[in-house]
């Protein structure tokens, strides 16, 4: 590799090298064979799953198989995995020549990430103490799909900007860090956060800004032609919007306790998602010329209801509460991307392809804010002495805890999920610095023919179009080299 | 505002003015923050969401929570969800130029009815005596997504030509309409209606066609351009088409009473829909030039069967009498494309852009009237003695009710239904006519520029064309300043 | 109809006719009525989706009805209806100028074929020796989805180049024919296939094979301007690709006893999905110069992971084992994208369109070999006597069969699908090879245009373009009346 066109000798400018024909084949086998050997060493099936089961049923006197989790969990697994592969993916097809990546790589690193998220939550949640072996269940793959999706949002932030190898980077840490602050959140502090706002949106969000920020790109407006969407791309990127809007309500209960609260999860989330769309269009309307709607927001902004019950939607938030929240957060979001993220670009230094702060981070921030408020705010009055132990899980060495002692342990929470996600971020970003990744240069950022083949349109030729070209083209040919041309 | 280029002095002929930057928002908020008011002061959870619940099961000796509705009402739900926001939306995405406004506005404006469904169906179905509130469960979310259905199939009717401020009217409308007939229909006349062949379909396209006539614009053909689809387009909308199509046997089964009646209603659907299929593809073949099938009859008429099954789909009509009905129906509503559609725009007056008549109101009704003939022929040995009393519900105050009187309360059923589609539709079909709305100019109408940001299309201008339009402008220049030019 | 063009007098040498305006109503309506007689004669509900069924379960001490098929498996068949229709649709819109008919004929034989189904697997499975009438019920539902899986596959082999009258036949016999091979394979040979990886894969794509080669077109690149995607139908196609990845698990699990198999069904189809992804990628990438990835490769091979999964899911392959089948087919799969099937149109004549022998016959094949041998592995120790039992199901006449026969049993499982396939495909091949049934000249094939009214694509002639053209229409128009004109 020779040295940067301006001729100074700084080694990371020197003209990039985009082939990753080696790296990337190279991380996929090498991680992939990690996995088989780690999955061979400490990956079981749990009771449920194992063939022994039947036997462990008649042992244990249990009668009836109904708990299980085919009934009641799997469903709502199979809505997580839609909003991972097809939600998260089909949202970032926006961009007009970047779709490929969009979703193919969200679709590359969920699927390592999901391996890879079986073995750390495994090491902290389920290893078996007796033989040392992780039990894996249909509840571990909810939990896996919900780990990657902190990786996926930090994506989110870095479209267009990064190589397929460094995005297998950015889920490897990225799964690893959740994994213990996850462990530190729901365990040692034991904060409730059924739906993720902090474990999940926050942490994903900060994590994905502080890698922007150490990859900030100054000259990225050379690949300004590709920083936007067509009109068939921004309908693409609807199909993501509404994939994630509505499976939402089993997100956020996909892991809570069968029973009300799981109910209430589903109801709380339904009704605070329904809000943010009304303000969101509202907002979008009122910043525009002529009150037309801005696309980028009904496809982000409106799911930040989502986000911000994440962590609430489990407690007797209340039907309007949960209006409330959706109504705020959905203003809040819009907001963010009229005012937050130009302001980030140009003052903070922080490349925001797809908004994440607005639709994630400060979700996801406030998110935990509201659960915090409502746990404090939770009384027996209104949850009943067992909906209360049961809702915030007062058993075991946490008996004796109050609604109070929780609310503080609520904010905690906040703040490790913060602190992971920004020294983490920081952390990777300078990994990803190195000159090995085989990112690209400013003027091919957003661009899908960097890393994939790409078909001819030639579709888009219409006929009668080629038909008056070949006229012209065939008029200049015999223009040229006519001399009684009068013009052309 | 001016008056109408023609001088006239009409008050309703002047440029429309289409700028919604105050009224869109305005419109937004106020009905949000209605919905926040009212939600405090109605709605609450129901005994299963309630935190409470553990307390009310031991008082009320329920010893197992399996028949709650999470098990298998929630699955269904998630189904009616996805067909009610991707289904009807991507269903309208067919138009070249309006596809933003097909699955924005449906967002927008589901998102909105769902929440007045809640209080609407609530104040009519699930208000609690003793303290006055709404109790709302998943099954409410259910009812709410089915009540709303109702609008979004009227938006149909109207899509391309009103404003997403008239849009909400519509909804507001609509929902309150659907509720008051839904009452008298289901619990009033005590007619049976699971998949709302009349309450749903019926009244949902005869609500739309009547606003449509009400708001008939002579001058259509002005944006004759934008009427019709481009390829791309029509492969979206087989996304909405698909997701219907394959999700009705549990939009028809989502709130049957759970038993054999669930199972007969999603298999019953299930024959209804293939058999359609295969008519809907003949009629289209017949009917062109070379057997060229319609990609219109396709994305609609093939889903006929499933709203002509909503009535009779829990009862035993048998596998073939679903049969029967799924292939007289697609035939008719391939029909209704061919030769109804036309014929109402040109001699009734009445501009149907999704051919809502096809789809909706008129399988409505023939739905409405085989389950009225299906039930009116029902009998013991057919049904059982406690099998006939459980499908028609007769008991309490209906327990008297023979199959014969039961035949003619669902009759009577399809009249409420066509009564409040027309008569509310032609009222709600005024109001809109009042000059504030934001409504287009007809020359302006299925165009998304008017109330979105719409990307540039650059895409589509492939690097040769470039260099040849290039050379072409380069031409036109240098001709110009030619003194023996003849033309360019 | 006249002779060929270049004079010979071959029969089946003549100018093709395309026009299927009486064919394709005719076939629709005659088989349609054919599917309402039959099932007039011969379906009936069965005990769950009959009226009588609370009598039902009185008579029979059925205390709880939690057992019954819409707790589990109703979400199941609705995720593989998703795959059936959605999944292998959109798989096949990759195709520039093909995607009406990617997804339109496969809605339609799909839409025929599970009527079919229904009769057929009936008539093997579930035929009531009391009164001579089948018996369906949602789980008969899921089997008719599964069994027109294997016309869909062979439709990838034959996608653009037959008639939709052709894959009605097509769809007719590979119905019939995979009633008749499920009923020797799983029932008489007793071999266990919960996903199909023999049952549905080998054979389908086998048989699509077959019949791709009888109708060999040796002049097929005369269409080759289509013979490939555009950018926004490769996006298409990944919404196949998503909803069939996602699903996968569903499949597998779909028809497994409820219990410990259908969890490890699940979780091990998940874990080979995700392996094969990474694998594909990697290979992908090593295949191209400067390592870019091929769409190709991303929307197909990364799902033979859960064609491979298809006999062992359910058997306690452990989960390192499915991330080394996942491993290993990913990288073959891709391989056959990447030589085996410019070989095999080359070699032996078999033009695959979609690449069905690396997608379904190759990897169901190899699933088979990796069922055989988990059977043959299996012990006591691993799944506890009555684990081996229930999971084998080595009951009634079965009850004394060993592991090592259950292998060998399997085994020819693999060899009966195999003829099945081979053999009915050159039959059904030489059917559709009569003149009578409409498919296009090789130069019209991968056209739209031949069996549907194709929208003309104004929209992608921008404003600019216009203009220009505009320009130099006027120029041509006048020049040619100008005596001074040299040209155009």
């Amino acid at each position: 590799m020779g040295n940067c066109a301006q001729g100074c000798k700084n080694y990371f400018c020197r003209p990039k090298n985009t082939n990753v024909r080696f790296s990337l084949p190279a991380v996929c086998f090498v991680w992939q064979i990690a996995m088989i050997i780690l999955f061979g060493v400490f990956i079981r099936y749990d009771e449920e799953s194992d063939a022994h089961y039947v036997e462990f049923r008649r042992e244990n006197n249990i009668s009836s198989d109904i708990e299980n989790d085919f009934y009641y969990r799997y469903p709502s697994f199979q809505d997580v995995h839609v909003m991972i592969f097809v939600g998260f993916g089909f949202l970032m097809t926006f961009l007009k020549r970047y779709s490929f990546s969009g979703v193919g790589f969200n679709f590359l690193i969920a699927a390592f990430g999901i391996q890879w998220a079986l073995l750390m939550q495994g090491w902290f949640h389920s290893l078996d103490p007796t033989d040392g072996k992780i039990r894996i269940g249909v509840e571990s793959l909810i939990n896996a799909d919900f780990c990657v999706a902190g990786s996926l949002i930090a994506y989110g932030a870095l479209l267009g900007k990064v190589s397929p190898v460094q995005l297998m980077v950015v889920t490897l840490f990225g799964v690893t860090l959740f994994a213990v602050e996850e462990y530190i959140i729901l365990d040692l502090i034991h904060a409730r956060d059924a739906g993720g706002s902090m474990v999940i949106h926050e942490f994903g969000g900060y994590y994905g800004l502080a890698i922007s920020w150490v990859l900030y790109r100054p000259n990225l407006d050379q690949s300004k032609r590709l920083q936007g969407s067509v009109y068939h791309s921004d309908v693409f990127a609807m199909i993501g919007t509404l994939f994630l809007w509505m499976f939402w309500p089993s997100f956020n209960s996909a892991i809570t306790d069968h029973g009300d609260g799981q109910h209430r999860a589903a109801i709380n989330t339904y009704l605070g998602l329904a809000a943010s769309v009304l303000t969101t269009v509202a907002i979008s309307s009122l910043s525009q010329k002529r009150g037309k709607v801005d696309m980028v927001h009904i496809q982000n902004a409106t799911l930040a209801g989502g986000v911000a019950m994440g962590t609430a939607a489990e407690f007797m938030i209340t039907p309007y509460g949960s209006l409330i929240v959706g109504f705020c957060v959905g203003i809040l979001s819009t907001f963010g991307y009229l005012v937050l993220t130009p302001f980030m670009e140009k003052t903070l230094k922080i490349q925001d392809t797809c908004g994440v702060h607005n639709l994630h981070a400060m979700p996801g921030l406030l998110g935990g804010v509201i659960g915090a408020i409502t746990a404090a705010a939770a009384s027996e009055s209104v949850y009943g002495h067992e909906g209360l132990i049961n809702t915030f899980d007062f058993e075991g060495r946490f008996a004796n805890r109050t609604v109070g002692t929780q609310g503080g342990h609520q904010a905690a929470g906040i703040c490790v999920a913060l602190v992971f996600g920004l020294g983490g971020g920081a952390i990777v970003g300078c990994i990803l610095r190195l000159p090995i990744w085989g990112d690209p240069e400013d003027d091919n950022c957003f661009d899908d023919e960097v890393y994939w083949e790409v078909p001819e349109d030639e579709e888009s030729i219409p006929p009668i179009l080629e038909y008056n070209n070949h006229m012209t083209q065939k008029h200049t040919e015999i223009s040229e080299s006519n001399f009684t041309v009068e013009q052309s």
